[in-house]
């Protein structure tokens, strides 16, 4: 049962960065912490550091000592939590927190969103995803990962315009100012541009998203089909999600922006802007687990 | 300058494994050694044990002694040769023959379709290039490997059926029989899917592509669409290349049998048979390499 004068943590673990918002009873958010990497999937021992740390570095921007982690209760939203063996060795983590409720990222991404209420999201970003929070029943669309999926998002994006590039410079297919731009920013042409790539990871293909937007703007052929097949594929996840009735829908994500020009007219104009943040979104989970009687470690609402 | 009475071992150093050819003058081909994986840019390590063995092997089996390997010149033609970084650590190798001649795995490749003369090929497998060599000038397409390039190849074909998968099982695109089969083929569903394809290799996915046939074959559209593309590529490689006016050109690689009816007909119709193997163009290679006086360790004709 919840304690009405408890803390409450918000964790949004990101795989770039860990955020935390404290948040007490009547006084909202009084401190905010940021730590480093915290996406399970490349490496636990770094995540689990990176939640503890950036709890902890909220904790003392609101003046209280590390001893009060123990107090509070944390609801935390990871990326990768949809898989069954990254949930299973989440949920045997012994936290410092009093009490924690783990959530997948578009769920506290979706909550922060609505302000913790229902409603429907797009995330597209390094990334894509669809989710949707209506009655209690969840709809979880994408989400598979680079290279498997994820069209639309930044990281496809950068690949696709790659993919083009080679053939173009190749003369296998139509010429684009992307060989240029690529080529520039690489600082590196033909087979030395495929070795300046390797081991690349989904956040440096998300890099060269921004020239495919600019070359589209000069209405370069190639970048023009790779965002029309991108933003086609967004609206159709945006039409399967207004199917769920969700009193809002936003899309959000480091190129929501970017990417609203090429979604359908029917649904860009659907778009409602996000209110909250992630980590809020964390703090509504949290909350809303705790008056559900959750136990202690209490299995997220899957979508899936 | 070459010693007619010399041994020359022809080498083909593969992702999967290494095949080493012995030819003695006047004899033809006396021994064949196989043996593990020979892709430097899998570990430089484990390619050079595997040129040494698959060499040794090819000694014994012709009645040899192992010291008989300083003794023989030897012809190597290996994956990711014309990536500079791999060409420095291999030219700095001491190999274990009287004289070593790299030459890139498609040049070897060539060289045995055509029995040591001119022409040009396409390659696909698990990968796809093209190569011509033409009066001693040589042109190179593809080859960008897995995920940057590689169109119309079997690791490429597995990555597009399972976007698709994605998508179709999602509702966010048109259905496809591949969903079934691959779910059947990796006895799992969903984001079980996903989990199950974590750190997949080119290797992985393109033992799918003989799914998308079998697929294509029930006229799904998804199949076909992939196939298309893929063979539309390849036609394309086709035609560069016949601008090099070669006197022959072959389709090679695991593949090449599956994608030759998905070709366009002026290109499927041009494909003349390969001769001989890429490890006999190995031979051919150590053989020309020698004629034209190079030093022991020398430069292969880069083709970019």
């Amino acid at each position: 049962m919840r304690d009405d004068s408890e803390l409450i943590l918000g964790i949004d673990g990101g795989g770039s960065k860990c955020i935390a918002v404290l948040a007490a009873p009547g006084q909202g958010r009084i401190g905010t912490g940021v730590s480093g990497p915290a996406n399970p999937l490349h490496g636990f021992d770094r995540a689990l550091d990176s939640i503890r740390e950036s709890a902890q570095l909220a904790l003392a921007d609101a003046g209280l000592k590390a001893a009060a982690l123990r107090d509070a209760v944390a609801g935390v939203g990871l990326a990768g939590l949809n898989l069954p063996s990254v949930f299973r060795t989440m949920r045997e983590w012994k936290s410092p927190f009093k009490r924690i409720h783990l959530a997948m990222d578009h769920e506290i991404a979706c909550l922060g969103a609505h302000q913790g209420e229902d409603g429907a999201i797009i995330i597209t970003g390094t990334g894509t995803c669809g989710y949707s929070r209506v009655n209690g029943q969840s709809v979880m669309l994408g989400a598979q990962g680079f290279p498997l999926g994820d069209k639309g998002s930044g990281a496809w994006t950068g690949l696709e315009a790659t993919r083009a590039v080679f053939v173009a410079n190749d003369g296998l297919g139509p010429a684009t100012v992307l060989s240029d731009m690529i080529a520039d920013r690489l600082n590196a042409e033909g087979l030395a541009l495929v070795e300046a790539m390797t081991g690349w990871s989904p956040f440096d293909f998300a890099k060269l998203a921004p020239l495919v937007f600019s070359a589209a703007e000069q209405r370069d052929e190639v970048a023009v089909a790779i965002l029309t097949e991108g933003g086609r594929y967004l609206s159709e996840m945006a039409r399967a999600l207004r199917r769920t009735n969700p009193p809002r829908m936003s899309i959000i994500g480091g190129l929501s922006n970017a990417m609203l020009p090429w979604l359908d007219p029917d649904v860009s104009t659907d778009m409602a802007p996000s209110i909250e943040s992630p980590e809020m979104g964390a703090i509504y989970f949290a909350q809303l687990a705790e008056t559900q009687s959750t136990p202690a470690e209490c299995r997220p609402q899957l979508g899936l």
